[in-house]
């Protein structure tokens, strides 16, 4: 935040709040590592024998720092927003979808609701910045979302034009999500999956992906929710106006998410980094949610390592990034939702590798055999 | 069941009951298929976007014939057994340990039981031949696994030197097998997991592999719990050995078994011909199990339509099955623990899979612009 122009007093408390969270970061918990990979090879079965699960035991004991704690409190945060760059084609869905969509957020018929139903997940959505009024409808008392309203703007400019909004305001919406994460984790939170809904998003997410990595947008960009070759063909050449239009880079990584970001991916940054903060792992949802865990570590490379990859889905900017993070998801499933619903799928995997921990017999306490014995 | 000495009663009856079991297992259910397609089309989600998830959505429906039935009541069946050839130095881990762990899953200690127990998956444990006697231990209420006593036999005869058990007592494996999936039934079971423990067994399924697929043993053998590259040496050399000495192959699926199998590969094959009969699905678990579908389907080439692929293992010989099975996994997180614990982690996945065709919303009910419109 140098070198800009006079900031107002609002920017200023945000700034302060990001830089609070930002010093809080800190890195893995080495010892309790070392003592969840001990006791991993002291129970009834085979060294390493869990694969990845194992992994993302000592992982989880490495962010929270804990080996004797429980970790089945999981909720997942849907960031909502609308984006002007639809105006340029670029999606096979109108923007009304984005609000007619958070309303079946809470009215719980979405997919997200029903997989995070099953796993008994809670889902909270946030407006960070949709278009349209979003319709009223009687919430589901068990699987419905919760909704925080904290529309930054009814959507944002269009980034082929200019950038998507103001560096005020993409502060405004990262400290929206490091404020949610705070409450999240005030009210008992164990693990974070973050997913989002605004129709143009992967459009967005795939300029912001090319300037983070300098990749080509032709190498980034895919079909989304279901572009044909020429929908295809036109979304890429919009990324590249859009990139024209903005200088943007990850260097400034805020720029870069105010130039051609959207207000649910800035949300989500401070989500990341909020989350980071509180040693609450975050379990990454698809391409958009990976885009903002991207900016999330330009903006703080330690948060890296609070980062859980749910999956990788078909866009091709989703591997780039996973690749960049160097995370590797735990499922692979060809889903292209979003909505968070490949972190619900993987919730259930993660919160079970940690229940393998705490709850799991040892060879000597179960009078099993070792190996070699 | 031709040409063979003159058989005992109880044997005929095995017999007639696979015969009735093999009569019942029909196709999919095409009408089904096609209907849950044209629902999952309307729900407020992209077409396809759940990828995989709807894969299996509408092959559950070709299995159950219904598209309006929850899926939701799963059982993993952990089948045990112990194997002569263990005399050969091809496990790290002694045949007492099979024992040990019948008594650990009843105790609710083992990771089936916890991964089971998350999901909130019953554990069934069949005796199908384990060599020891079972310590006695005080049963887990809540995730303890139930254990039926169906031992043919104190373990299999080492395969090196002759058959590992003789057809009558396949067949009595084969027959208690599809007897529990009967019973399973009758209490109500929407889909079944299917996995082993018994100590030596992926050298049994490596044989019994090579023999069906007509693979080489140094192609289809593996590192199991923990062989190092003597261990896998001779490993190899013992597969070899029990080609030799027993004259297998996928034209008498049954005298496979009884060659090279085991008692809990056996009962497994039973299960799955079982389940495939009273159209339940049936979850693959890792190696072992899938030497078991694979003998199952060459039994009744019909009953492959009813597996679903759990996980992929580092087993090289579960690569082949699977692929000869045509069978995409749904994980792939390195496990090589058995148990049926790729099964247990899966289940929530096809369990929300199945919820989402029955509890989301549609476009009309939501009030949701579809694409296009």
């Amino acid at each position: 935040m140098t070198g800009g122009p006079p900031i107002s007093k609002e920017a200023a408390a945000d700034q302060r709040a990001l830089d609070r969270v930002l010093d809080a970061i800190g890195p893995l918990d080495a010892g309790a590592m070392a003592e969840a990979a001990a006791r991993l090879d002291r129970l009834t079965k085979p060294p390493g024998s869990l694969g990845q699960l194992e992994t993302i035991v000592i992982e989880l004991a490495g962010i929270t720092g804990r080996t004797d704690a429980t970790v089945e409190r999981g909720v997942i945060v849907v960031a909502a927003a609308d984006h002007g760059v639809v105006r340029q084609g670029v999606s096979v869905y109108p923007s009304d979808v984005t609000a007619q969509m958070v309303a079946n957020f809470v009215a719980g018929g979405a997919a997200i609701n029903v997989l995070g139903g099953w796993a008994g997940i809670r889902v909270v959505v946030v407006d960070a910045g949709v278009a349209s009024p979003i319709p009223e409808v009687s919430a589901d008392p068990v699987r419905g979302g919760r909704l925080v309203r904290a529309r930054i703007r009814d959507g944002t400019a269009d980034m082929t034009a200019g950038p998507a909004m103001s560096r005020a305001e993409a502060l405004r919406a990262v400290a929206t999500g490091i404020d949610l994460a705070g409450q999240l984790w005030a009210d008992g939170l164990d693990i974070l999956g973050v997913g989002e809904m605004g129709i143009g998003n992967t459009t967005a997410a795939s300029a912001l992906t090319a300037a983070l990595l300098r990749s080509s947008p032709n190498a980034v960009c895919g079909r989304g929710t279901g572009l044909d070759e020429a929908g295809l063909a036109r979304k890429r050449a919009v990324v590249w106006r859009a990139l024209e239009a903005n200088n943007v880079s990850a260097h400034d990584p805020l720029g870069a998410v105010a130039g051609v970001g959207g207000f649910e991916i800035a949300a989500l940054v401070g989500l990341v980094l909020g989350c980071a903060a509180n040693r609450v792992a975050v379990l990454v949802d698809g391409f958009i949610t990976a885009a903002a865990a991207m900016t999330a570590v330009c903006v703080e490379g330690r948060c890296r390592e609070a980062l859980i990859a749910s999956h990788l889905s078909p866009e091709p900017g989703h591997r780039l990034l996973l690749e960049a993070l160097q995370l590797e998801p735990l499922l692979d499933l060809e889903l292209r939702l979003g909505e968070g619903s490949g972190a619900a799928l993987a919730l259930p995997l993660v919160l079970s590798a940690a229940a393998i921990l705490t709850e799991m017999a040892s060879f000597e306490g179960a009078g099993v055999t070792d190996a070699g014995a």
